[in-house]
């Protein structure tokens, strides 16, 4: 069994990222500039801006928090969406999710500049993934195909059983992992609330990827010997113990599922950081098409 | 075993667009018209823009034929799509693929107004789709969708199992298949050149969607008892016994694989009727969409 480290490889691909960064600013080149915008104070969207935008400092991208109340209307929101499209400083953006209930998040989501897309959430960018035409791929989705090349793992004709159709990580993942091209060409069947009897499909599987967030859903029985295991649930766990008030855990059984696995992302420390590091690689590579563009 | 009737369904739903084009005129409102470009004189695709103009005429759509010549520039192709584009009449139209080879398909494809394709070809309609938005949705996915739900085959929770990935039936049907709603909810598997033993994963299908375009491909053997069969395989195979020169197949063997079916398309008349129907459905929803952002 070989753990895939997300947190090892999401710092090789950090590391890579700050030393093309450094190359631009030695050619007297803009650097990538990625701006997040957050309305409201969830603590768990406080937290992922919080990293987003101290990753782009440690790498030595710019960046920009604007940290709108609660309160903003739709109107605002989207007259500082319109502002980000504008501005040519600004290579890339991401809207922090979810939105307070009273701003229509998909009215948003269809107002963000395409090419400044960098959490690849525009149906544009999905569409022309989905097309396998140039896009921004979302970064949970991204990161997990990067970690499966990362690791060589052969996924060739292989049997991926996706669990949960999410927008953001099961639907995605399934049409990535199926189309041609290396960490990918796998015979994908994706599975949600309605399938039948999951776990005579997981056991047939050569890979799962679990996006469900529900601890502890895939147990020991519902894998074969060898499985490649990806863990893409994150649930944040109560626990008086722990000094943040909670720990994280996936939706797979780690210790014992482990034990028949030949690869297994851990949780944290798998799919998480290889989030991050995928936001800040599309941000690099919105930077290199706008100096194209420029040029 | 009953036969999935294309046809037949084809012509109700033009029917149902032919009364909804009266009470337009009756209103004295405008009806949708549909323009089709052709760039050179294959044989095919002059037979399918030929049928396509015929059919909007016979239910009261206006239609408009442009018919370019096989050494059309791509700057002439795409000044042309911009002419569509700005032209308040035109509701929707279609660009005849496939394209002389001097003329780069992608590019086109993009130049059109997402708000006129009504191919769903444009990747911000394909993107809208996947993500559960209002889109157009290519026709011919739009039509095994359309069949499936006229005649209540029941997908909820079925493992759907579908033969090949192409960008116009494949992926989006396979994307369809799975969302939420009537002849969805299925959990789907996409097959594809590099799976591996595709009879063992055909065997447990309780539908099949073949679109892979080779004659007899789908054998009994393949399928189990009571399975649902879609065969979107259009295949001339000339024969100089036919007025034509040719015969139209499917990818299934439809004498055989009937006999284990519940429910199975015939080629011709199955899927092949009811993507033109579609087509007009788009349309006619093209202009509905127009005339309420008219308003």
């Amino acid at each position: 069994m070989e753990i895939l480290d997300g947190k090892k490889i999401s710092n090789q691909i950090k590391e890579e990222i700050a030393v093309e960064v450094a190359q631009m600013k030695e050619r007297g080149e803009k650097v990538p500039h990625l701006a997040a915008v957050l309305v409201g104070n969830d603590g768990a969207s406080l937290t992922y801006v919080g990293s987003k935008v101290r990753s782009c400092k440690k790498i030595g991208f710019e960046s920009t928090l604007i940290h709108l109340p609660e309160d903003t209307t739709e109107d605002a929101l989207l007259k500082q969406v319109a502002e980000l499209n504008a501005n040519p400083d600004i290579d890339g953006y991401i809207v922090q999710l979810p939105l307070p209930k009273h701003i229509d998040e998909e009215k948003v989501l269809l107002a963000v500049d395409p090419n400044k897309d960098v959490d690849g959430f525009h149906p544009t960018n999905f569409g022309k993934m989905a097309l396998d035409m140039e896009s921004f791929i979302p970064a949970t989705p991204f990161g997990i195909m990067e970690l499966l090349r990362r690791y060589d793992v052969d996924t060739s004709g292989k049997h991926a059983v996706v669990i949960g159709r999410s927008h953001i990580v099961g639907r995605p993942i399934s049409i990535l992992m199926s189309q041609k091209g290396k960490a990918a060409d796998a015979t994908v069947t994706l599975t949600h609330s309605r399938t039948k009897d999951l776990k005579s499909i997981t056991l047939q599987a050569d890979i799962v990827v679990s996006a469900l967030g529900v601890p502890n859903f895939l147990k020991a029985d519902m894998v074969k010997d060898g499985v490649v295991v990806i863990d893409v649930g994150i649930t944040r766990v109560p626990d008086e113990t722990k000094e943040k008030g909670y720990y994280i855990t996936g939706d797979v059984d780690f210790e014992n599922v482990s034990k028949k696995a030949s690869y297994i992302t851990p949780v944290p420390g798998g799919v998480g950081p290889m989030t991050i590091a995928m936001l800040l690689k599309n941000t690099l590579l919105a930077r290199e098409r706008h100096k194209t563009k420029e040029a």
